[in-house]
């Protein structure tokens, strides 16, 4: 797997399960998953030689970002790799624009939206009715590469980073949900239950599986959705759609096709992992069971607070509740990042989102803007 | 952790999720943490030397075996090593006789047993009354170190070891049961519900959790003699006390203190896995939930089978059961070594039993004598 961060880790634990080699490709001896990982080689995903050197001990290449330059990708494939997913699906991840594209194209709906090559655009595609978001072509994760601009001047400050963009409609939704799904070579799709998510300032939060009062027409039609959009796509190992809810139906935000935050919550709370799952998907082994556990599992992030070890204060939440599910990633504590995440399972989403939230506050300890 | 094996490959996995370092002491590098874990340093637990260079870069030094010289362990721990459980508590599990002597002192019932010296001490404990069990006093497993003897002439033949013996009486049990407990510095104790173990040939076979129709007086008694057994010893992290149930009650059969194959149903079965519980009792952090996830859980051991890589078979297996959790431990398969295991989770035994088998068997492959 080319990097070395928590999604790395957690696949990593996956693989020793199945009993099955893996080796991560790490920017850092300090990366989340080179910490734990036997065989760790050190390298930079955006060398060529580096990337060779890699997959030359690898049956199968994956990723745990969409960051590695698609031409680096042909050129291993066309070596002989076998990369998954393939550079054909992946180049759909790093350019928003290639994907909404192609997701109309499909007859997905997505929010409305425009290339931009200047502030004219932007304007002409706002015709007046602001807030817009500008979202950067490539490079954005976590809420960088996201500026919701409420006039003319917010849109030419972010015009003035220089960077490629695109404009989108503000979609003023009820909330957000996301759909993970599988598909392996031999074609075989699953899927997961739809979750909500919860996002603040463009970062993920809080997952709840189910997503609570979802209607069975909506559950289905995003099921139908990601298996859809994974199979024309050519999406080998996960798929991760993650929508917007509104008044009149979905619409997908955004695509990610690797193992995913909305997905933490099914190492305890699904019969299978979404990390094994993607090492069944990109190994091409049968997919395992998407069921949930019990009624209802909430997964909460940890974010960095005061910057310190957060290690003393496991006896905190330990303590106040012996049945919260504790992921730490072994990162540094910086304030906003995220460093683990818990997860709770049961019955109740309020009760056990509750639980799960002061259990990750305890983690933190330190002060948040606006928490 | 000093020793290797799957044990500490199973506890290597869980302290990643907790974000704890973790190295391992093994003896090769084809052990099954070896293969997986950063950091594994190759030494040999009977070296004083390799044992004291390892322990200086741990805060805590804990075992996936018992077998580390009990000299050695005071020795470390005279040195300010944290040696967890400590030498006094690991000594009764090398040595049956101590055991066995500490445990009648403590009013737990368990077989009535002798030493041995030779043939007369067999003849005159069996006082005609065959079969009798014979026991290494120290360094058996998996069945090794025990013989059941129908005559005189079986017990001369085990004598012809001439290894340190005990005899026993040989219990016509009813059912073989487990508890499991967990027991930190700060005196918190912990305990697993009572499970049901199936072995043959001295091999545990199937774990059933909790043990199907016992009564609940005699769980309470289990519970009672687990963390009894762990307070009196003196025992730091997991306890697992295998028991006979006859029909007069409960006895005390073996005990070890690390994570067991009885507790391996743990990993899905219960909210806090023997592999978390361990570590945070030795590293004296508030103890995790024993409370069972779902009604029933099952687990089978795969035993190798043709000696060949089981990994051709997974698509077998996956296909036929989705629900199938899988953990091989990329040992190398000779025949009846176990190298993996598969748990289901639900609420028929017998059904879960079944499933389970049909999967360990498609992983096997091969034929073993009687099945």
């Amino acid at each position: 797997m080319v990097g070395g961060g928590q999604l790395a880790q957690m696949t990593a634990q996956a693989a020793t399960g199945l009993g099955i080699g893996f080796r991560v490709l790490a920017g850092s001896p300090s990366d989340s998953a080179a910490r734990v990982a036997a065989g760790t080689r050190l390298g930079d995903y955006r060398s060529l030689a580096d990337l060779r050197d890699f997959a030359a001990g690898c049956d199968v290449l994956t990723f745990d970002h969409e960051h590695v330059p698609t031409a680096h990708l042909a050129a291993l494939e066309e070596a002989g790799v076998q990369v998954r997913p393939g550079p054909a699906a992946l180049r759909l991840t790093q350019d928003k624009r290639a994907m909404r594209e192609r997701l109309t194209a499909l007859g997905v709906t997505c929010p409305r939206f425009a290339p931009v090559r200047n502030l004219a655009d932007v304007q002409e595609f706002a015709a007046g009715g602001w807030p817009v978001v500008l979202k950067a072509v490539s490079g954005g994760y976590d809420g960088k590469g996201v500026w919701v601009c409420d006039s003319p001047a917010d849109a030419a400050d972010v015009l003035a980073h220089g960077i490629d963009l695109l404009v989108e409609e503000y979609v003023p939704f009820e909330r957000e949900l996301a759909v993970l799904a599988a598909r392996s070579p031999h074609r075989q799709g699953a899927v997961y239950p739809v979750v909500q998510t919860v996002q603040r300032d463009g970062i993920c939060r809080e997952v709840i599986a189910p997503a609570p009062g979802l209607s069975p027409g909506r559950a289905a039609a995003a099921h139908e959705l990601a298996l859809g959009i994974a199979a024309e796509f050519g999406v080998t190992g996960l798929l991760a759609v993650e929508l917007f809810e509104t008044a009149n139906g979905l619409l997908v935000n955004e695509l990610a096709m690797r193992p995913h935050n909305c997905g933490h919550w099914t190492i305890e709370g699904a019969r299978t992992s979404q990390f094994e799952q993607h090492l069944r998907a990109v190994l091409d082994l049968p997919l395992g069971s998407p069921s949930p556990v019990e009624p209802v599992t909430v997964m909460v992030n940890v974010l960095g607070g005061d910057g310190e070890d957060p290690y003393p204060r496991y006896v905190h939440v330990m303590a106040a509740d012996p049945a919260v599910r504790l992921h730490m990633y072994g990162k540094e504590p910086r304030p906003g990042r995220k460093i683990g995440h818990v997860t709770l399972t049961g019955d109740d989403p309020a009760e056990l989102a509750d639980r799960a939230r002061r259990a990750a506050s305890y983690l933190r300890w330190g002060t948040e803007d606006g928490e």
